[in-house]
């Protein structure tokens, strides 16, 4: 039996890096988003996505509005306000969430089928084009919808319409065969399984999971070719097999290809799946993808995608840090698959990803204010061309307002009001500490509560109030030094493995155990065959990557060079700032000179990846030459 | 009166460097090219442009095949054969001149319009989408052709089919406004202008010149909308304005911008037409424009155009090594431009540019046998991405077969053919020498001749052989390094001003001049801001830029660093290749790490950049990093 999670519903965040961040989802996004779907939001793009369910349910007339899957916005938007319901109690909340479960409960077809595009606009092609339309995408994100109401709000009207969806999936593709275009559905059937207890759910994502690749030319053959029933232009995945990873049977597959949304959420399905089948095959895949994406494709901040085209992984060590697609949804899904594989096993590279994700790459993606999203997450913005240069459209110096975007807000706004899941798991002897987010949970050992001073100090104290006899396996992040434990005050040993230190004891009721570490300034050197990033350093303290902005020096930031014995200096200032004293290089005002480089010094500030772009737009550089 | 090249008939090249690759074009490319017009070669892609004119000339049934400008590649050939036959007679081949020119005036209208493409298939259609339908385009082509086999060949028939031609462009353009879509009629015309000494030519050239950019919308507000005359797919064109510098009035404009190949014709007419006029604003228009290119927006290597998007330039500094277009066009129109800069005056850095575009960035375009070409000159190839990764699917690492492309080799085949006219040039009192490419030359002042170990020695040596009162003025390259002059053995003073020494005397028969100077190896840095070479040096010696090449380094090219204090030798191999010591770096197998970098010693092989992808397909790279 693999180890488990421990629910949301018995996690409380008290971090004071984390719990304002919540309070942002809960305050400002989580209401932002609903307008948005309601259309009343004025200058915002229009949504329709509540209209549409109107006009399915028979409710309004007139057009089916937006992309054939805008149903999910609904459906991630009640994720997300699931959690955020957990997180504050609101009666307002609570009655409009049910309004919209109703009316998504009136647009149920008899037979379970839940879909608006379909419903209003053609009956006739239900589940007729699998690889454009999105309809088991949908399903997978309402199902999880389903599932977060019922486990974080103890809302059970959406679960029993999921059910029915779901039912109505296993009737039908338990018999016929069929691939979901955009992996989704998987997740959720997991999710709806170990929230029932029904193996169906699983075994239908197993289905879906296993059918894929065993015939690359499937969506090819499946995909009608004529008008009106052929979507979102997508012509070309039908000839790109690895754009949808069905080039290669799942358990074959060695290495991330294709769109990086959809080879992440089906990793984090097949983790699922295989914690809880013990199955050795689909075990070996998710291990194999997992070292081949952190260990060939991710950059350093944790993003990956490296190109805009198809929101894509290329190839090994390809990582232009200018050009990056690192789309914010991707590492949300990077987050989903390292926490779905600490079910297999308590590794703390798992652990160590969903903090790198969380520190870096996923949060960049949001605003200090909540307010605006990043989609595409560079480590390098070059105000000259970013965003304007062929090949750097996509690269923005500055996030967006939040209301142009519909896939990532709602995506970091699940991830953030649900951390509380990420942080604790537990199993028969067992409680297990992920994340030094400070917290309080309920195990089954009784209650337990933890401080720290992350991300900016190395120190976490961990209070039992209950006791029992378990072992506290607390992970300890892989940049750590000098780790020292001690129990009520007295050092233990420190046995880690994979990760993890193991305190076995009969604990008593107050009994603490403070880690203490220290976080020096890491230089981080990248893989020879990265040219990007050849010659150049980045700069990490503590689960941080740092990065420099263009206002806080006086050069082109690519003139600026690190020496490899200037000492790094930490100030606290808002948030821990990094000095160095480096030089900036130039050899002429002409384009090419034969004049040898000139060195002038210059004092050298990195500010937090996550925290750029919140002044002015103005240029970014996570890589610093070094010499 | 501006100074004047010396025309090609007047100039034989003997030159052990070029005379072999004016050989591979008489001998190889030039009939290659013929025997593609006539789809003759099996297996290659299919031209039909002879059966285009035949049809035209009702003498063939069938449909029109190719482009809109497939005549063009006719006028290309016919330029370069009758470049062909001034190096090489060849009666043979005359005859099929002589007969293909003989079907070119069969299909010209009685009006002088000479299109293939309008006459066999929209003869109602004719001239009413400059934007998109290269009838001017395809006439400055022709026109070229025509001067060509007039001067070269001393073969009139074509030029008197030009003059009916480009009497029809003026009888109709002078009247009503018309801008070519595709600047390249603007040559022809002041071609035969010179040619031909009728003003009116050039004037239809200044009038094409100067009411590009007048109206931006120019092109929208008179390109039809409707099917049938709608040709190119350009649609965006009548949008992005730039494209074809149809922004700005020429006169104006200070940046490159848009289609490179489009722009940089535009400035050989500019320069030309500012040569002949002395007109001030327009050579201020040509300066600025040289000014930034050359000191903005050129590689290293002489290669410009950032983006394959298009085709072009993009912002200054924008200079990526690894996905740039680099055209082979582009180049060659840069010594196209750079030529007709000299007319307005003897700067040394057009003769400068004209030698760092030949022996690199538009040599590199073909292939040491003439029988491949690369459209696509890249400074940095990694075949890991190049040519598979979307960015960079037009970066290759071989030259591709001939018969695959169209515009590039016919376009190195005319240069290279008609190199003589690029060396001398001559007024009133004066004979300049551009370039050190060993060549027998009649002058007004009689013959002179000159040798050199040009490009692998600074040395150069002049005979006079008839004598007269008049300044032989040298140019001496920029990179010269003490530069000694002598007349008959003894040392003259070293007089140069913009790049030009020059001997005034009354010169008598067999009178010798030398110039030497040495070429060391030189260490080129780029401006801090093109963001690539930040930190990296590109090697170089006398004209010629290097590059390494995978195959000759146990390491990722990526990885080698080439020390500051590092002395790089010179070894006389089949070309002067250079050798230098220096490091591989690398910190780990691991993605990212904080090992620290370790070196190992590795021993550098430079080549020629025009000599690389002549061996096996493989990486290589203009710019390395230094320490």
């Amino acid at each position: 039996m693999s180890i488990r999670e421990i629910p949301l519903n018995r996690v409380r965040i008290t971090d004071a890096f984390w719990s304002p961040r919540q309070r942002l989802m809960t305050d400002v996004t989580i209401p932002y988003m609903e307008k948005i779907l309601r259309d009343e939001v004025p200058g915002a793009e229009k949504s329709h996505a509540i209209s549409n369910f109107r006009m399915a349910a028979g409710e309004e007339t007139g057009e089916f509005y937006g992309m054939v899957f805008q149903d999910s916005d609904v459906a991630k938007w009640l994720e997300a306000a699931a959690y955020s319901l957990a997180l504050k109690p609101d009666k307002e909340l609570e009655a409009r969430v049910d309004d919209v479960v109703a009316l998504i409960g009136r647009c149920q077809q008899s037979d379970g089928y839940l879909n608006t595009y379909f419903t209003v606009k053609e009956p006739e092609n239900r589940w007729a084009n699998l690889l454009e339309c999105h309809e088991l995408y949908c399903a997978g994100h309402m199902i999880e919808a389903g599932v977060a109401l019922h486990e974080a709000a103890g809302k059970d009207e959406l679960l029993h319409i999921c059910i029915r969806l779901a039912d109505h999936i296993c009737d039908r593709f338990m018999q016929v065969e069929g691939i979901p275009g955009h992996q989704e559905i998987e997740i959720g059937l997991m999710r709806l399984y170990h929230a029932t207890g029904n193996a169906k759910y699983r075994d239908m994502a197993l289905r879906f999971l296993d059918l894929r690749g065993q015939d690359p030319q499937w969506f090819e053959k499946h995909t009608p070719k004529h008008p009106g029933v052929h979507y979102g232009g997508y012509d070309i995945i039908a000839e790109d097999t690895a754009y949808n990873q069905s080039n290669v049977p799942v358990r074959e597959q060695t290495v991330a290809r294709g769109h990086a949304v959809r080879q992440l959420y089906m990793l984090t399905a097949m983790a699922d799946a295989a914690a809880d089948t013990g199955d050795a095959e689909l075990i070996a895949a998710c291990d194999r993808l997992f070292d081949n994406i952190t260990q060939k494709q991710m950059y350093v901040t944790g993003a990956v995608g490296s190109t805009p085209h198809h929101e894509a992984f290329t190839v090994d060590y390809d990582l232009p840090s200018d050009r990056c697609y690192g789309e914010t949804c991707a590492s949300v899904a990077m987050t989903f698959f390292a926490h779905n594989m600490l079910a297999i096993k308590p590794d703390g590279r798992y652990a160590d990803l969903m903090e790198l994700e969380l520190y870096n790459a996923a949060l960049a993606g949001m605003s200090q204010d909540g307010k605006r999203f990043f989609y595409v997450n560079p480590l390098t913005v070059d105000t000259s061309v970013s965003g304007i240069v062929p090949g750097y459209e996509h690269v923005l110096p500055q996030r967006p307002a939040w209301h142009a975007c519909a896939c990532c807000p709602p995506n970091l706004a699940r991830l953030i009001a649900s951390l509380g899941k990420y942080l604790w798991s537990e199993d028969e002897g067992t409680v297990y500490s992920h994340l030094f987010i400070g917290s309080e949970v309920e195990t089954r050992y009784g209650r337990i509560s933890m401080t720290s001073g992350y991300p900016w100090e190395g120190k976490a104290e961990y209070t039992i109030h209950d006791g029992g006899d378990f072992a506290l396996t607390i992970h300890v992040p892989q940049h750590a030094v000098k780790v020292s434990l001690h129990v009520n005050g007295e050092e233990v040993s420190n046995v880690t493995a994979d990760g993890y230190c193991r305190i076995q004891r009969n604990w008593q009721p107050d009994d603490r155990v403070t880690v203490e570490f220290d976080m020096p300034v890491r230089r981080i050197h990248a893989h020879p065959c990265v040219r990007d990033a050849a010659g150049k350093v980045a700069l990490a303290r503590g689960p941080l990557v740092y990065c420099v902005e263009g206002m806080d020096h006086h050069a082109s930031l690519s003139s600026i060079v690190l020496p490899e014995s200037a000492v790094v200096h930490t100030t606290a200032e808002e948030m821990v700032a990094l000095h160095v004293n480096g030089i900036a290089q130039y050899a002429s005002d002409r384009l090419y000179s034969v004049d040898s480089v000139k060195a002038m010094p210059i004092s050298i500030r990195a500010i937090p990846y996550f925290a750029w772009g919140n002044r002015a737009p103005g240029d970014m550089q996570v890589w610093i030459r070094e010499a």
